[in-house]
């Protein structure tokens, strides 16, 4: 199995688990599309988490804003009616355990992978762009008559940048 | 020196050696405020870089568009006129060098911290919100009659979330 293909499979099984554990969804495989690496028009809610080690990149959900109200309501079991600060910080923690199911899944091909804390962007019509990134592989959900999206890039570290694997950069991880 | 003494004086020290080496430009020291977790409105160019390890966090750059393509210019030697690939490619590596200058001169203290890449968010009246963290130190630094700002938020690992430190998540590092 290629990496690509390692990481679909991370992407897919890792978020039918949550899906199935934490929110008591049962969703289906979803439609699968590789992206480049130009900066995206986004609306709603994007959380980002980076991930770091001998290879190097960023995981990332995406959803309408009325999803993420869903997801709350589902991990808190209180009604959300916006998009607020416990919405925000219940994307986050949906990010991480869906990100971090695939990182365990790519770690014992790739080698240990550190894991970032997410950041969620909530606005409307936002561009974002990851640095030195040109192909990312996306997953989208259909949940609900909307979407939720997880996407990974990920690149060796030594293709990325010279100061991300200069010495008093370098990260040797021990499992 | 305690933790926020040693991040304020990094990022001083870094931003002013970057700004100084890549842009030809003397800052002045810069303003400092401790600002909450709460999210936060954003218009312009936002970047976000992730730190992991014994401790973790984010580091952040902002500035207005017109920055942000001047940013690009001094890089590249090529005018920006609006805020495009290569500018965004611009702030984000300029983010890279400065995060990346405050991660060395923490790590002598907190020990080895990966960075991830920089993933660079553009708007109007966006929202940002980082996991799990409470205080950011930010530090404005006036140029050209507006704010350079640099933003870090940096918190013991097991404080966070026990899943970014449960045994499969770990991240031990060497120097």
């Amino acid at each position: 199995m290629n990496i690509e293909q390692l990481i679909v499979t991370g992407i897919r099984t890792a978020t039918a688990e949550v899906f199935s554990t934490m929110l008591g969804v049962e969703l289906s495989v979803g439609e699968l599309t590789i992206e480049g690496g130009e900066p995206e028009p986004n609306d709603g809610v994007v959380s980002l988490i980076g991930l770091a080690g001998p290879w190097m990149g960023t995981g990332s959900v995406s959803c309408c804003p009325e999803l993420a109200c869903r997801i709350c309501s589902h991990m808190l079991m209180t009604e959300a009616a916006a998009v607020d600060e416990e919405v925000l910080d219940a994307v986050a923690e949906l990010t991480n355990m869906i990100i971090g199911g695939v990182k365990n899944r790519l770690e014992p091909v790739l080698g240990p992978l550190c894991l970032s804390i997410p950041t969620v962007v909530f606005g409307r019509n936002f561009r974002t762009k990851s640095a030195g990134m040109a192909e990312w592989i996306v997953l989208r959900f259909p949940w609900e008559g909307s979407q939720f999206a997880v996407k990974m890039c990920l690149t060796k570290a030594e293709k990325i940048h010279p100061m991300l694997h200069a010495p008093s950069h370098a990260c040797t991880l021990e499992a």
